[in-house]
């Protein structure tokens, strides 16, 4: 089995973390491709640079799915995974989904914490996108600004360790969820450290897309994840345009 | 006072119909221009297709939005609206957002009328997005293939008012809003065959932009709109990296 | 166009101060009359105030509307707002559904500052009855007693700043909307002050009326907001009897 | 005990309903009052007509109160009841919030049965002003214009049934509700011939206004429900000033 | 009329503050018989030991039901009501489910003080599956552990106290819920030392039986609280089996 | 890894199509072991008949659960899945959790295909439990009484076929949920019928309880699911007292 991960961002150091995470989770017999965007800004905080993500994660999934047994987007907050799933022939997942749905059967109250202030309303309005705020105890995240994004765990990881505390102790949570590629792989090492079970994103959308793959629940022909109907189109790329072009009821 | 509309879309024929309504809609003294989106697909239907409008929009947004004092989105579903509120210097608002205003002040709960079924979901997801589903009684839309999206009103009128009928006897509509800028101006034409207000998005959106702009409320120096943190990026046209390098406090 | 606005308080320092706003607010060519009622209290804080309110404001609305294009009910809560909508030949609306609506077109989530903490449960119910709570990030009011209800923004200008910073930081607040009729105005003169758009209840509602008659959106003759069926009634003012005396289909 | 019952409408055979109802309900020592609104209405079935009706029971209730070990609002829709719980001084309730107290013990969703289709969207209202939506399966009404209120049961009576039934097999419903005033006393014939429980607004709200009495669960000297603030009020009726003359903490 | 109480856990201590309560609480006329679980544990804090309650509970209900009018599930969460109302041929109620019911007629927010922290998630449940969540301010509880659950009023009264001050402060709280069998009548006794109503568990169920009975609502034949369908089974007590061996359409 | 499926209920044929279906969905190396509830009914239906059947599971996972890697509930409804996540050492899962976890990698919007119309009422209180029913499109149910409940597929088959395809045409459903252990299996031979993903539980339990295993995410040491806090108790089985004998804190 092949999967696809796909770093909305532009920063090949948390490629590089997604990559170590996902190795050290897949399955025997899962191979696993990195892809880093072209274009786009180091870490996705707001809306703005999630539409960018979402852009240059949907070209390269277009450009590189062939051969993909399941794609991930790779960027908590899922920066165009639903739209992706419109298209791709492949079953495809995104961290925030995967972790969440890791903490579903964790506990019945997760909260996330993440690696700013600045990002929590666009997680607050991912988690609203996905209608599971009934299971979201807090958010909270760091309040320093971060200097090297490939090294948060590094330099803030006793302060994450003390938010996810708070997030227990104060907030009710019976899962911690730790947000954001950058911090793929923090689970595995402070796990030991939280009076509860602690979610990674990556290594629950690796785990998350060999079940889909393995289940082959088959694709949606029709409803709200069929392929968009044949309508006229223009200035695409040749491989967006071939997503396009696939009869909806196939 | 100018308004840049913005077509995510790639339908002149489409962005005729926004001119004509904008321009019967505006105050004297207000003037307006319609951009047309150079890539992306004739009209959105879902979640792919908004992602490929929200994309190019901004790219139109950056480039053209130097003189304007308000911006609009002018599709349904108001692909990358809340992105670009972020980051434009002046106040922006989207067809279904304003459309939604405008509903909102005219009764409790309104319908959708629609181009299709399949944009059914999407629009679901719009209403979601904005926490305004305690007020939509129900989406309806057309059922039949869109041969010629410049010319619905024309080919479909009566259905389109057929299905707003049922959205009043039926779903307790108290108020009907025609969706998408391929109904622009049907509001006008029709009004007086249905037994409630009707509302248009083009209309709506611009109406609501000059009230935005005249109340000067000033723009987010913090909180989620106000623009992103200053980080590394890579790829970006000049005018989209000239609008990440504003200062987020300034 | 003229706009009849109506404080449902017996207060006519207030009366000045909706007057005052409105005038500023208000399009060249629009009249603005403001009415303040003969009998109530001096401002509303709760639900039996606001009934008093509403049925004071339903009289002059009864009495005054012949020649107004737009009916204003100028108090926070909007009380008697959507029973007079059922009755009104002309589009009508309130300081909080207005103030709400320009809040929704600024930001995802707003803060309400108030006068008091007692109004605080109200005015959670008014939002909670147009079905935006989830757009609400908070209510915070003065804890002091009002000497001067006409004179609330001097005395206690400083102080409601400083509550509108809280919203802001500790509440997550895209949109500050300044509440209450004795407040009109404020935003005017602090919005320079706050790192986020501000709204005021008086000049949304002139702006958003003014909106609606040139929408001309058309009346309900159906639905929730038609006039009531015609029935037997006794002990009314001949101005409120001719309001129910309209057929409901006509 | 002595139970005041305000009939908000000016229909005496709907009073008369109202009391026979509420005599076969009361414990043997409870003795019932029903008092008839002196303006207003023959029955509510808008906001505008709510507005009325509480406006007059509020003065009934200000007039008659004392003597009264508590108050009913005997009209479905409760209108003006949270007002009234404010200021009187011993326990009040309503038809509905009573029959939907009644409903929540009997199972976990509840339909109500209608007098008539306009009504509904007032009824939606109230049910959602007391944030019992989650409980609700359904509202179905009569849809033929009612000839004599105060005979509705001995001519809509099968049709009603029907109604109801209809609830239970289509909307799931564990409970029926048949609301309004008029209605007064079907349950009680009726409920034989259904085949889940039926409850009566008059009969509920006699038996909890007696236990709410028994109770002796203490009144509101803060909160939400304390007596409003004293302020200045000027043309309120001597026996409604009387009500705002209480200090809240006392 | 006969009320059965059981008491879900062991703790015969709590059985005879219950009975106490229930004397203190019901009609003239109405006897209470109190049942102790056979096994269990000595208080409910979790989801596990409600499991444990509710299937104890049901055994002694199938066995003792028998005479009386009305069975009460005599502790805080309700374990295994739900069930109860399905199988037995008379009206049944539970502690929480009671107290709600009070506390809706009292006010519109109400607080849950209770006798422990870890309680407060299984109570949070409890209200989410009554769908009363919208009417919830706060649930506060105890954070010393309970050395004699007979006797938590003696010991932690002023503390239970200062907790239901601070809802009623800090949370906005209307109405005080005393949660918990072993605090039956505390609220009798600390009612006038708050400023809001407080509402006692043991005795709201008792009282909203006996007008359950007096009511007369009938029995579910059909929906979700019918008899469940005839089908096959084993190991259970003859007496249960005699709850299942009931047509559902009877 | 050694996976514990409980089927709590009593029907050995349809312990056989679970023990099938794992089998076949399990990972190599997974080895699988099925449980028959020693008492309760045939199939769970109801709150009453779930309640049994949880207490059932629970007996049997406290014998059994010793040498487990996870424990699985096998029955729709999950009967005691959340009071055994408290007391288990090891992780665990049901096939509800575990097909709506799957469902929700597949769609925004899934329908659950249920054996009977008694059924849904307990469903729907399963999936509001989850607080997942914003994700919920429908529940359909067969509406015959079922004769052979091992054999629901064979008898039923092109039934819940069509009852699926209402679903996605009618109900917008994204993904199909085919509910209840009878049915295991189905999804796997109808999946190409059906135009959108189709989701069996057991299969769904198996898999994700294998990643459970697999993330190690750790045991809740606090918060609401570590163990209760040790207290007495009386009358239960040596198994079950071991399960309440653990230190929460350890």
């Amino acid at each position: 089995m092949k999967l696809l991960l796909i770093n909305p961002n532009i920063s090949t150091s948390v490629s590089q973390l997604i990559h170590d995470e996902a190795v050290r989770s897949a399955c025997p017999g899962t191979t696993v491709e990195v892809l880093t965007a072209r274009s786009g800004v180091a870490y996705i905080e707001t809306r703005f640079e999630a539409m960018l993500g979402a852009h240059a994660a949907a070209q390269l999934a277009a450009e590189h799915h062939a051969g993909a047994d399941a794609v991930i987007v790779a960027a908590f907050g899922d920066p165009g995974l639903l739209a992706l799933r419109e298209v791709l022939p492949c079953p495809s997942t995104g961290l925030t989904e995967a972790a969440l749905a890791s903490a579903c059967l964790l506990g019945q109250r997760f909260s996330i914490v993440a690696i700013s202030q600045r990002i929590r309303a666009w997680y607050v309005e991912t988690v609203h996108a996905y209608r599971l705020e009934g299971r979201l105890a807090s958010i909270r995240g760091l309040d320093e600004s971060l200097t090297d994004i490939g090294n948060v765990q590094g330099n803030q990881g006793d302060r994450l360790v003390a938010l996810a505390e708070s997030c227990v102790r104060e907030d009710g949570a019976d899962v911690i969820v730790l947000a954001g590629a950058p911090l793929a792989g923090l689970a595995r090492s402070i796990a030991g450290r939280l009076p509860v079970p602690v979610v990674d994103g990556v290594s629950s959308a690796v785990r998350h897309a060999e079940t889909l793959v393995r289940m082959g629940a088959g694709r949606a022909r029709t409803g709200s994840f069929a392929p968009p109907p044949i309508k006229p189109h223009q200035g695409l790329s040749k491989e967006v345009a071939a997503l396009l072009a696939q009869a909806p009821g196939r």
